[in-house]
C-alpha cells in the first residue's frame, strides 16, 4: 500500500471529523439485541449510494434514491430484523414518516436523511418504535460509538465489521471508515448486504462518484456466496470535507489515486470480512483469473466458477475435483480459447494444455484442508486479471437456509 | 394429447422398425454394472444432434459433430464410467479408434458411427475393452434390448428412463421411443444429461430438425438441478424413415403438428424423468410463469428462481418463505412491472399488487408437505408462458456432491 495510507488499529467514528454515531434496542426485537443505529454528520456531507440491481427493491432505498437526488445528506438511520421490502405503498409511506420525525429530531431537512433497513421481507416495521429510537439516540450520539451502529445494523453476522485507514497527504491527515454487514448474499430473505463509509475527506463530488463506482465493483461486486442479489443491497458513501485537506480535483492527480487506493482497500476489506462471516462457510476461496481478453472475460469466469454449487460442495469435502472447476470456466460465456487454459490450487498446477497435468493428489488434498484457499486461473489470451471471492457450500449453508423461519 | 398419439405401456426398441439394440458389461467397471451399450439402424437414419453450449467439449463430441456433418448415422456407441473430456489430442485419437473398430465389426462406414461417453472428467476411455464389447454386442443385438442399453448408459441414476409413443395416421403407424440419463445436470463431473430418441417416421429432414431443435428448448433445457452445464451433455434424434408414412414435409400440416406433440411429450417425459431421479432430491418443483411480454422473459424468471439456493433450501425445509421467490424473480433480468406480479404456490395466493396477500401460513404449509408442488408467477404484462422444472436443494446434495470421488 502506498506509504502515506496506514491502517487504523481500532477504527471508530471518532476518528474521521464531524461524525457522530450509537447503536440501541428500539424494541424491534424483543432480545436485547439492538436494532437501530444513526451516523450523524455535523454538516451536510457529499454522499453517494450504489444499490442492488434487482428489480424488486425495499421501500427504504426508492425513499432514499429520491433523497440523494442532490447527493446531499447528513443523518443516516438504519433498522435491522424487517428489511420493509415488498412492503407497497404502505411501506414507502412508513420510510417518508421515519425521514419526517427524524428530521424533527434532529432539525434537519427531510430530504437529508437516508432510510435503511434490514431483515425479513414482507412485513411492516414498526414505525412508533423507530421513531422513539431516533430521539432517544439523539442524546445518545454524543457517545460517538460506532461499534453499537455496526452491531444494531447486523442480521445473523457473527459479529461487526468495522475497517478504518488514515491518509497522510501535504501534512493534512483524513481518514475513511466503513463498516458493513452481510452475512451474505446467502441471505437476500434477510435482504442482505449493506455497507457504509465515511470520510472527512475533501474531494470533489465528480471524483467521489467514480472512486465510489471503481471501488464497489472491485469489492462488493465481487463477492458471492449463492449468487443471490437481495432485495436491499446498498453501499453509500459520506464524504464531509471536514479533515480541511486541499481539494482532490484532479482525476490523474497522485492525491486521486491515494484515495482510490485507500478506499479500495475499505470496501475489499469489508467484502472479504463478509465472505469470511458468511453462515455455514467453512472455507474461505479466493479465485484469480489472469491474462483474459477483458476484465469482463475475466470477471465472467470468476463468479461462474464462484457461483458452481458443484465446486463449492468439492472444496466443503475437501475434494481436488478439478473438472468441475474446468467445467464451470467453460460455461461461463467468457471469451477464451479451452485449449490454453491453466488451472492450479495454491501454487500446484493442475490442468494445462486442454489435459491433466502430472500431480500428487496428496499434496492438492493438504492444500484443500486450509480455511482460505487461493485458486488461479490463466486464460493465456490477454493480459487483464479479476479477483473473485466465494465460500464452500456446507451442510450448514442448507440447515441455516432450509429452517431459517421454523 | 391429440387422439392419434398413445402412449406405449412397456416401451421397447421392439416397438421401433428396424433398430436394434443390447447392453453388457465391458469391464470398464469392475463390478457387474453394465457399462457399454449400442443401437443399430438397418439402414441410415436421418440424426440430429443438439450438444451443451459449454465451451470445453467432451472427445467424443468433436468426433460426433464431424460425423453428423452429413446428418446421416447408423450406430450409436456408448460408454459410462469414463467421460473422455478434458483428455486431449489423446482422447480424440481414441474416440476415432473406436469408431473404427466399430466401423469393420459391424460393416458400415466409419463416419456413420456416433460415439458418446459420460462419467469422470479427465481420465482416458479404455479403447481395448471397448472395441473387444463392441465385437460382443455385434453378436447381441437381435435381443432387441432397450434396456439393457438403458442401464449401461447410467451413471449416478437410480433406474433406467424409457418413454414411447405410437402415433397412427391415414391408418399407418409409427412410433418413438426415447431414453436419457442424468442423473442430473447436478453431477457435470459425471459429464452428464445424455438422450437419444428413435423413431421410425418418415420425415423431411429440415422438418426433423425444427422439431427436434424446439422440444429441446422446452424440455431438457428447460430443467434444471444447480445450473451447472456439463461438458458432454448431448441429445440426438434418428429417424430411419421404415415406418413408410407418407412423408411429413410441410411445416403447417396437421400430420407436423401431430408429431411436435408426440416428440415434445417423450423429451419432457424425459426431462422430468431425469429431475426426479436427481441425487438429493426430496421435491419435484414445477415452475409456471404466465402473462410474459416474451418467451424469453418467462424462462428467464423460470430458470433465476429454479436456480436460487435459497428457494430450493427452503423447499427442502417446507418453509413458505415467498420473499425468496419474489427476490429470485426481482434479480432475473427479465422484462417485467414489479407492482404487478402475482405469485401462488399450488392453488393458494401469496403476493399481489407488490405486497403480500391474506392467507394462512397452515395451508401453505400443507402444500410445501408434497413431493410435487406447482408454483405459479403471473407476470401481468403479457401472453407469453414457459416452464421449469427442478428439485429442492438438500442435505444429500451437499453430501453426494462432497464426497463423491471420497
Amino acid at each position: 500500500m502506498n506509504s502515506n495510507i496506514s491502517i487504523i488499529n481500532k477504527p471508530s467514528i471518532e476518528n474521521v471529523k464531524g461524525y457522530y454515531s450509537n447503536g440501541i434496542n428500539c424494541g424491534i426485537k424483543k432480545s436485547e439485541k439492538l436494532d437501530l443505529g444513526v451516523v450523524f454528520s455535523t454538516i451536510p456531507a457529499k454522499t453517494f449510494a450504489m444499490y442492488t440491481n434487482n428489480k424488486i427493491q425495499g421501500a427504504p432505498l426508492k425513499v432514499c434514491q429520491k433523497h440523494l437526488r442532490d447527493n446531499k445528506a447528513q443523518l443516516l438511520v438504519v433498522n435491522s430484523i424487517i428489511a420493509n421490502a415488498c412492503t407497497g405503498e404502505q411501506g414507502i409511506k412508513n420510510s417518508k414518516e421515519i425521514c419526517n420525525k427524524a428530521a424533527l429530531s434532529f432539525g434537519l431537512k427531510q430530504n437529508d436523511i437516508i432510510p435503511m433497513s434490514t431483515g425479513v421481507i414482507g412485513e411492516h416495521v414498526p414505525t412508533n418504535k423507530i421513531i422513539k429510537g431516533i430521539a432517544d439516540l439523539k442524546n445518545k450520539i454524543k457517545e460517538k460509538n460506532l461499534n453499537n451502529f455496526s452491531n444494531a445494523i447486523m442480521t445473523t453476522d457473527t459479529y461487526p465489521k468495522i475497517i478504518g485507514v488514515k491518509i497522510k497527504l501535504d501534512g493534512v491527515e483524513y481518514k475513511i471508515v466503513g463498516t458493513a454487514k452481510g452475512s451474505g448474499m446467502i441471505h437476500p430473505n434477510m435482504a442482505t448486504m449493506l455497507s457504509f463509509i465515511f470520510t472527512d475527506v475533501n474531494i470533489k463530488k465528480k471524483l467521489l462518484k467514480k472512486a465510489f463506482n471503481d471501488s464497489i465493483q472491485k469489492s462488493f461486486n465481487s463477492v458471492t456466496v449463492d449468487g443471490d442479489t437481495s432485495t436491499n443491497d446498498t453501499a453509500i458513501i459520506f464524504a464531509n470535507g471536514l479533515a480541511k485537506n486541499e481539494s482532490i480535483k484532479k482525476r490523474k492527480s497522485m492525491n486521486y489515486k491515494i484515495f482510490c487506493e485507500a478506499l479500495d482497500f475499505i470496501t475489499t476489506e469489508l467484502a472479504k470480512q463478509i465472505i469470511k462471516d458468511g453462515e455455514g462457510a467453512t472455507k474461505f476461496i479466493e479465485i484469480n483469473v489472469k491474462e483474459a481478453p477483458t476484465f469482463k472475460d475475466a470477471k465472467l469466469v470468476g463468479m461462474s466458477v464462484a457461483n458452481s454449487n458443484l465446486v463449492k460442495t468439492a472444496f466443503f469435502g475437501n475434494d481436488d475435483n478439478w473438472g468441475r472447476i474446468i467445467c464451470a470456466i467453460g460455461y461461463s460465456n467468457a471469451n477464451f480459447n479451452p485449449d490454453k487454459i491453466t488451472l492450479s490450487i495454491g501454487d500446484i498446477e493442475l490442468y494445462s494444455n486442454g489435459k491433466k497435468t502430472s500431480f500428487f493428489e496428496k499434496d492438492v488434498k493438504n492444500i484443500l484442508q486450509n480455511r482460505e484457499i487461493k485458486v488461479n486461473i490463466g486464460l493465456n489470451c490477454g493480459n487483464k486479471s479479476w479477483t473473485v471471492w466465494t465460500t464452500d457450500l456446507s451442510y450448514d449453508y442448507v440447515k441455516i437456509n432450509a429452517n431459517y423461519r421454523t
